[in-house]
């Protein structure tokens, strides 16, 4: 299946000069989403996962229907304030400020096999973060998963030594 | 399966007097998940939906696999900012202030049969602001589904005239 027919390339969002690469369409549509959820599942029982780890909110949308299709549990990433119980958090830098995720602290237990997914890897923070939120509960990052990878970004620097797989590759600058 | 001891009662969040019900341990079990999502999309499936709409985030935990288990497309419902694309919008009253939500113009098409599923019906208020969304699309909705229903919250009245299912029912003041 053409999954990039489904991807929407928005210029000027969130800001001048930048194409967003619009995921959405993938997910309005049965087919292109269960082709998308269906390889990611995949990938993520060939890591041996028993849990999928995803950031709000588009993780969601893509790391839920992974960890339900192959019978698994989900735990949420989220910003802070979000998750009602007892957190570990992770700041991490923005082109401006910072920011910070959590994970509650009874989502990974040590020794779980964990796959994070997301729908996008850019400069790779976001789940830099996650992957240090995993570790410190004990968990193992067995493998990261993406709909889309933009490489000239090189996020994976970021994310070296761990398993990263997307579905598929853009250029921001195109 | 008793999905009711999967649901964490958390009082003080996010504010003194609240028992915030977190339903992230069922997301968590793999086992309690997959019962959640299989008996939600049972529901879908019996009203005949061809499309999932969901507002953020839970109901992205909620309502995307439901979508992918049906092979039907999922549209989110986000706050101002978040859609890249054309929206249409919708303000609502809280309990302090207002709230805005969007849906992509073109995530809804003339005819569409629509469930909209949340984690919990509490006022209504998000759920009833999905509804208009959509119908202004053009939109049926066929069904309004959520795991948890709040019963001493009347959230139904706002609701009135839809067909609302939930798997559990609980009371804010217990």
């Amino acid at each position: 299946m053409d999954l990039e027919k489904y991807v929407a390339k928005v210029p000027g969002f969130p800001k001048e000069g930048i194409v967003f690469l619009d995921v959405t369409p993938i997910f309005r549509n049965g087919e292109a989403y269960n082709y998308a959820i269906t390889k990611l599942a995949d990938y993520a029982k060939s890591k041996g996962a028993n849990v999928v780890v995803g950031p709000e909110a588009r993780g969601f949308m893509t790391g839920c229907p992974v960890a339900t299709k192959l019978n698994i549990g989900f735990a949420p990433i989220r910003k802070p304030g979000k998750l009602p119980r007892e957190v570990v958090t992770e700041d991490y830098d923005l082109e401006y400020g910072k920011n910070t995720l959590c994970l509650h602290k009874d989502a990974i237990k040590p020794g779980d096999k964990v796959v994070i997914i997301d729908d996008l890897l850019a400069t790779g923070g976001t789940v830099r973060a996650g992957i240090n939120l995993v570790e410190r509960l004990g968990g193992e990052v067995v493998g990261i998963a993406f709909l889309i990878e933009l490489t000239d970004l090189n996020g994976k620097d970021l994310l070296e030594g761990y398993d990263v797989y997307s579905l598929m590759e853009f250029k921001e600058k195109e």
